[in-house]
């Protein structure tokens, strides 16, 4: 239990900082900024919450949650061309911060009985749901939606952990491998610009078309 | 129960093609196409288990939903032109979905002992609450905040069910019934252009006031 | 209780023409505003309900919530001149609401056991979820994450509740306390222009760098 306290703490800190960079970059206020350090940090595990009726979610009772999220808010604020100078190290703590999560969400949803494959996805989710609420706090479609093989690596990690919890296998050493899978994959596909396919399309520009919102702009 | 599965189904299925549909229009990547799937289909019936306690949600408990909405994702993906081509079928399969939902959705809110008129609006959100999620996923404001009596017919169909079950009617009729009232009054909105009305505004160029948004493209 | 009540419905009243007033000036039409005018006033209690497991949440299960909100919409679209006009009332009102929902909403908290810190940040969330749910409805930055002192005033009511509440204080008085500082701040910062500072950055520009986007058109 202190071991995935840990990684979960861990993993909320690296997500904070993804969540408060992208608040100063868009020139939100110290509360904005904090607002999405929380919500980049917390919010995949508090929708994993909810979805399995663990309420009141680990992230709103626990005040850890809390001031671990805050001190990666204030320390983005402070320093932010520090933090924005190590651009390429904050990808791999993102990286980190995934495989974490992605691990102990799926360990969480199994706990609580889930299926297997819904607790990998549970996993998957709790791995990038912060980072998706995230985005549609700032009006933009959320990167995992077309990054590179990013919400895969967290699947990849969930699904070790739900296949060792089918075999009986030892949880710990599931969530260590699940995690260097997961972590793995990510570093990879950032580095070699792995991408999943995009579906083939008529001639035509295929962007405006898509719905009957005839007050576009 | 059953018959209520595979309304439910066969609605999630419409539905996660309208998400898929949009995610291609957007060039998302597989995956993106598989969560507006998911979304697009699931969504509305996942907010409405939440909202009344039963959790964890059928859509996250029972692997059917997943599985029909990966195959709605995996078929647009693979035969985009085909799908895209069926334009107006898409509305017509989009109307049924809406109708399923809406009255499957109503006839849940009332067993669990919610008041009728709440139960005849969760019926309504269970039938539009995936598409204004994949709407908000892809940072537009949700179609069905402007399109033509789309909530409308999905809250007269729910209202058919509600109403019947205060008579201690049949429940099976009323969810055929309020189906058909939904589907009919949906596909006559449609050809007929039918609208709700919208306030009068002084000259202004209004769209333009509400926010100070002030980095908007 | 009653009290409680009360305090909630007014609170709701004042967003929901807020919500309303957003929907009318992008042109949604009526089902479009009465959503936004619901959304508006409900959908920080309904969050709150949700996170601390108090389901179906009462905004749900109390119709008088719906009744208040949908009268909301109704006054605005019928008279949308008027309300607009109106623009600095809305904003005093608007701060009202504010602090009636931020002091009702740690109330509530308390009263389920959470700790202290979270109790005032639910107090919080309550007042601001709302129009954070109205803004990324429409597809906007919630403006709460850049408005002057919007949600530290709705912290500092929350803050006066709870710590009251540790101290044995009459809650009656403390809620009133607390309301009456929030409502201050948020007036005194209107006037003044009171702001919270944002992030130093480097010269660049700044706005367009923030995710790894590449598929920006």
């Amino acid at each position: 239990m202190s071991f995935l306290l840990v990684l979960d703490l861990a993993g909320t800190f690296v997500f904070a900082i993804s969540g408060a960079t992208a608040g100063v970059a868009r020139r939100l206020d110290l509360f904005g900024i904090l607002v999405l350090s929380f919500v980049a940090g917390n919010l995949g595990g508090i929708t994993r919450d909810v979805l399995i009726g663990s309420v009141p979610p680990a992230a709103i009772s626990d005040w850890r949650y809390l001031a671990v999220s805050l001190l990666a808010g204030v320390i983005t604020f402070c320093w932010y061309s520090a933090v924005d100078r190590l651009r390429s190290p904050v990808l791999v703590f993102d990286a980190a911060g995934l495989a974490l999560f992605a691990v102990a969400g799926a360990q969480k949803a199994l706990a609580v009985g889930l299926n297997p494959v819904m607790a990998a996805l549970l996993g998957m989710l709790t791995g990038i749901g912060g980072g998706m609420t995230r985005d549609i706090l700032l009006a933009e479609i959320p990167t995992v939606l077309r990054a590179d093989l990013y919400a895969i690596a967290a699947l990849a990690g969930a699904a070790v952990v739900v296949i060792s919890g089918l075999l009986h296998l030892p949880p710990a050493a599931a969530m260590i491998a699940g995690a260097l899978l997961c972590f793995g994959l990510r570093l990879m596909a950032i580095q070699r610009g792995w991408r999943l396919p995009v579906a083939r399309q008529p001639e035509r520009p295929a962007v405006e078309k898509h719905v009957p919102d005839d007050e576009r702009r």
